[in-house]
């Protein structure tokens, strides 16, 4: 089939699909980047924005079921957490939560204990990176630690980067391109016995069991649009005990931490979203789990020299970073979107960017593998039916865009 | 009608409505804590939750549609100020604008121009006024220009303050409390002529024309939730040519002054509440003048002794300040709330406060009077009906309440 672009022979999936074939399939596999808001939690959302909109500091009846809902949904947040509901601390994004443990902890206890030293990783979101960076240039020490090539920090490199004048850690829990889980338990314990406050970004860590017990953590981040609750809340869980510095000044709402009229309807979605993952949790984690490895093995018999980066186990089951040798992610990426598939070429936060993923580059990827590099992250609502069509329609786009390099090399 | 409260008569308003009286009559008169979301706002939110709900940072289609919505919505608001699009910053709320602006202005720009005074006055919102508290302890020179007793500054105190170490000014649009507007056009030429930064706090001055070409500000702060949007969003005006330093790091959202993932959905809400507005605000204001002259002569008529805080003209319609001598307000609040009425004492970021009004107590109203001050504010979908029932309800409250006290004086 000839058409007039350039006189190049065009092949089949680079073509629109037909007027028939417009009601193509629609399988969203970017659910790291952002999940759909899921219909209890829809609902939630209409409910309090129609009968409960009131501004949960006014002392009327509107005002007081605002606050009613708002006392609900931290309930339901802490239970997810393991947390008392003391401890859970309201803002409006996991980078704002992020930034408000790193600043909070920072700003409340450098000059107190008289230290200046933080350990962080390679491989953090930007919003615990960059902010890092940014306290470098205020005078901080702050040590990134390195990971091997599954994605994994070595807890000996922690140790050592321990000093007398180590205040603060922030280590992520689950990592948001290639799904690797920390040690958070162990490093925990490390941080225990040497004073140190530590901080996780559990943004990505839905599907694990995030008990805050458990973990031992002192802070933790979690988003709620990150697990089908909607835009525009996020959690910081705040161990009782420690006293933050507030970031922005204001109302005093949320215990002087966070200042703003409480984003109700959002942060009530978001505890019904907490509420039902947590019933559904253990079932997601094993069906999600069947489903990575369906979609593993399936793009593994079609496309053999395919590589998958992160853990093959310390990793969570939602998210599978894929290397297509010799193949631009972006551009494979736009052709999958073509036929209803969605993912990500790297994480949506680095969407735009002409480097190669700071992440993949830790884990020791050449610049071309990191820019063949594809990720699909699952929610517990994809389907097996959802998988067998990204095999079939990832396979088939694959090997065209291939046959069309090498037809497009003969051609010249 | 005896009850068992301690031997008192309890007069008819204090017991609660029976129970063939339950479908009270609901009038919300706190609009300046936060509004309902109009009808075509929640449409407009769930539409976007259900159809545009992805990331606009993703490349795909679900993606790209969130994009569009973005897109649409920074029109809307850019045209409500008659501003650029380029020139608008989305953050979670009021306060996060305020918080940006400030801090943004002198984290950039202290050090560049070597100048460490900023201008406000003693009447800001508290993430203003408290942000500025914050600053003088990290060596900041701040001076807090008084007002008179309708709560205007003075322009000449306001160039007095003036030195060469000026940075920055910060200067409220229109109060909260008792929605006295400053002539901030006259103030942004005074700052101009000395190179000084001037952010407004516009997050009340909905009903006023919020050009900022006719107002001459560099920084101005509006609030989804105070004009029928939805919370969770705000803007930030600023100036092309200005550089802020962000609050927030992370993924580089809103170029890089606002990290983390847009809230699209309470975004598209917000830019439809602006659309509507623009459409509505000259029949709205002239509506809300007549309705607030209403309210006051009705009051006025049916208790002579009340007075009314703030500016006769120099005002927004839609925010009533009452001193109702020798009540406590908040006791009247809770029984205007039991016949459905909704209203705040003093402001609903102050609700739990045991001291008096920052703002009241800099207008020279006694302790007294500043705790016997209710606020009713209106909003653009109120009737004649609403305030004919206030009226009512409020003078019968009002004369039940001082009966009760001198019954009660009498008892003991």
């Amino acid at each position: 089939m000839k058409n007039n672009f350039v006189g190049r022979v065009f092949p089949a999936p680079f073509t629109f699909p037909k007027r028939g074939m417009r009601k193509i399939k629609r399988v969203y596999l970017d659910n790291s980047s952002t999940t759909k808001p899921s219909p209890e939690v829809m609902c939630k959302m209409i409910e309090v924005n129609q009968d409960c909109w009131g501004n949960p500091s006014s002392l009327h009846d509107i005002g007081r079921k605002a606050k009613k809902e708002l006392d609900i949904a931290r309930e339901h947040v802490a239970d997810f957490l393991n947390a008392d509901v003391s401890e859970i601390i309201f803002t409006s994004s996991g980078t704002e939560s992020n930034s408000l443990a790193i600043l909070g902890t920072i700003n409340t206890y450098a000059r107190l204990k008289n230290k200046n030293h933080c350990i962080t990783t390679e491989i953090e979101h930007p919003s615990v990176y960059n902010m890092f960076k940014k306290l470098e240039n205020e005078g901080f020490y702050v040590t990134y630690l390195p990971v091997d090539e599954r994605g994994l920090i070595n807890i000996d490199d922690f140790k050592a980067a321990i000093s007398k004048d180590t205040l603060f850690a922030s280590i992520q829990h689950t990592n948001n391109e290639v799904g690797t889980i920390q040690d958070i338990a162990m490093i925990s314990t490390i941080c225990d016995e040497h004073d140190i406050f530590l901080h996780t970004d559990a943004v990505q860590g839905i599907y694990s069991d995030l008990d805050v017990e458990k973990l031992g953590v002192d802070l933790l981040t979690i988003s709620s649009h990150k697990l089908h609750g909607p835009k525009g809340s996020s959690a910081l869980y705040v161990r009782n005990g420690i006293k933050l510095y507030p970031v922005m000044m204001g109302g005093g709402q949320e215990q002087g931490l966070r200042s703003g009229t409480e984003n109700v309807p959002s942060i009530a979605g978001f505890g019904k979203a907490c509420f039902t993952l947590s019933l559904a949790r253990s079932n997601a984690f094993l069906r999600l789990n069947e489903l990575k490895l369906k979609f593993i093995s399936g793009i593994k018999k079609a496309i053999p020299d395919i590589s998958i980066n992160g853990h093959l186990f310390q990793s969570s089951p939602h998210i599978i970073s894929v290397v297509v040798k010799g193949i631009n992610s972006e551009s494979l990426l736009l052709l999958l979107d073509m036929y209803g598939i969605s993912c990500s070429a790297g994480s949506a936060c680095n969407s735009h960017s002409i480097t190669p993923s700071r992440t993949l580059k830790a884990m020791d990827l050449s610049d071309d593998d990191a820019f063949s590099t594809l990720r699909f992250s699952l929610s517990r609502f994809n389907t097996e039916e959802d998988i067998d069509y990204v095999i079939e329609r990832f396979s088939s786009c694959v090997k065209s865009m291939r046959d069309t390099h090498l037809r497009g090399g003969e051609d010249n």
